[in-house]
């Protein structure tokens, strides 16, 4: 029996306290991997909430990790002790049904999260489904790769999946923890990008990060301006917007495509979609090969997201500073257990 | 100039009355057609009562014609005088956009419905742009094929359009004058299909037309049993419905796709697109090309709609027998003018 040793929570919104838990024998198909980063998402604090009723205390949060292989189950395949990996937001999945079968494992109705029920990567260990254990390659900067395991896998994926080409114009809703880094793989995808932000003062920003172009999302003149220009518009943030309007900077045949947990419903007018040949879609993070395609494409085209550290032992105070809003854009927690 | 004569409503809900008036020259790219068979479609019943705001009275309505060609412009490309040809809700496009230079006509900005700002074909004459006007083979039912010009071929788009396959699971809701089409397209196309009505009475019908199965649309606990296992659901009516349990027949990456004109708007929760990759999306009629594709297939896997025939000077007993409901499924004039 081994002890982790972790930051849980021990109900809604209460601060995170040392935490060690046994661990059990390490199942066949595991990994376990000492962490040396964890990225902090808003989905760990919507965890930390209970927003979706899916929480049981105590739990560790935590599901972007970078660290090495520290020990293999006997039934797992293609790493080695001393490897380099990341784990996401998920960390197993049933490997057997048709979704798994074909390279979508992260639509298998049994897919496991990293925190749902688990316990996750604020601790000197975390334990995933070989599968899930994406190797990272040493080119990739270490340090700032935490994020990309879970919002730039969820980012990246839309690209690949619906055929983006680099004559697309990409249209970013957002400019964030997610926005931020879209915007990197767009403008390195080829393609013409615009970020619409609620923030003026984010319009630099957005440029450093890609944007040829910034609208202001909430303005509906400028949004006339540029419409049916848009072969992909990727929704990133999570709350109500003008839809119609948005639906309008669509080309023929665009897509409009949520990322972001609106949580109230979406007023779609059916003949929106009808006239223009429109879709509204949306889709979740990414299967662990989809991982690895934008870990190598990351790599290659030096994209990174922008982060903040903090010890791990700071874990309340790097949260805080997520949910102050002041984050620019992602934080991440160096492991520092004793 | 040539007078032509038809059958004209000249204000809302009006009554069709005899009607003629002077077609001006042949343009140089039209095509003037001596009008056979004409289908009457939901949206003439749209327009004569002036339903989406887009009606100029007198008009005549009419736009599922089939016919013989009797006058060519000069600039006309591909056709022949006597020629059988089909004209759809469309007649005419820019010819020039993006759109329609890759073979989308049918979404160009310019696009000329035929019974919009102009005379359709419930007469003896009715003129359209030549690349709209599409040969019919002698193989295909002329008496009955109208109905495939409009309603056919929104039904058939889909199919094509989203790369459906033969072992792909697929449904209609709605068994109507869009539906009982959309199941025999899909029924030939090979696949698995499943029939929602909301009318017991019609399952029988349904079955007829091709699904292999058949559920009633309101009922929650019929739709539960089929939850996860549609790759595509053709959506024909124009009521609202429970979208969330729609939603949830469709398997990851499923395909909710609308083509009645639903006017309430659709409440989508983001979080059930997100985690099963799931899509909503909707398309108008179709484009020349994808026209005579869908014919050619319609002739091969002689798929035609199931008809009633009203002689055209009897047009306004046909709209009634329309509007009551009781049609089934599609009514077409025979064109009887002396």
């Amino acid at each position: 029996m081994i002890k982790i040793h972790g930051w849980a929570t021990h109900g809604p919104k209460q601060k995170l306290k040392p935490f060690t838990y046994e661990a059990g024998p390490l199942g066949p198909e595991e990994v376990e991997v000492a962490v040396e980063y964890c990225g902090i998402c808003y989905s760990d604090i919507a965890m930390i909430n209970d927003e979706w009723g899916w929480s049981r205390y105590p739990f560790i949060p935590g599901h972007e990790v970078v660290g090495r292989i520290v020990a293999l189950g006997d039934h797992t395949k293609g790493l080695r002790i001393g490897q380099r990996v990341g784990i996401g937001w998920n960390a197993g999945s049933c490997m057997h049904c048709h979704e798994c079968m074909t390279g979508h494992n992260n639509l298998c109705l049994e897919v496991a999260p990293t925190i749902v029920g688990r316990h996750g990567g604020f601790a000197n260990r975390v334990r995933a489904h070989w599968a899930w254990t994406v190797p990272l390659p040493d080119i990739l900067d270490i340090s700032s790769a935490g994020p990309l395991l879970c919002g730039g896998v969820t980012v990246f994926s839309p690209l690949v999946t619906f055929g983006i080409k680099s004559t697309d114009h990409v249209g970013v809703l957002g400019v964030g923890g997610l926005g931020h880094m879209a915007l990197k793989f767009a403008r390195a995808w080829g393609c013409e990008v615009t970020a619409f932000t609620s923030h003026q003062s984010k319009a630099d920003e957005a440029r450093g990060f890609g944007a040829h172009h910034v609208v202001l999302s909430h303005n509906s003149e400028a949004l006339e301006t540029i419409s049916s220009s848009l072969d992909l518009l990727i929704m990133t943030a999570n709350v109500p917007q003008d839809w119609q309007a948005l639906l309008k900077t669509l080309k023929p045949r665009g897509r409009l495509h949520i990322l972001g947990v609106v949580t109230e419903p979406i007023p779609i007018i059916a003949i929106d979609l009808i006239l223009g040949h429109k879709c509204v879609s949306g889709s979740p993070v990414g299967s662990p090969t989809m991982i690895a395609t934008m870990i190598e494409f990351a790599a290659r085209a030096s994209i990174a997201p922008q982060v903040e550290h903090f010890p791990m032992s700071q874990v309340n105070q790097a949260l805080e500073h997520l949910r102050s809003g002041k984050a620019r854009y992602r934080v991440v927690l160096d492991a520092d257990f004793a």
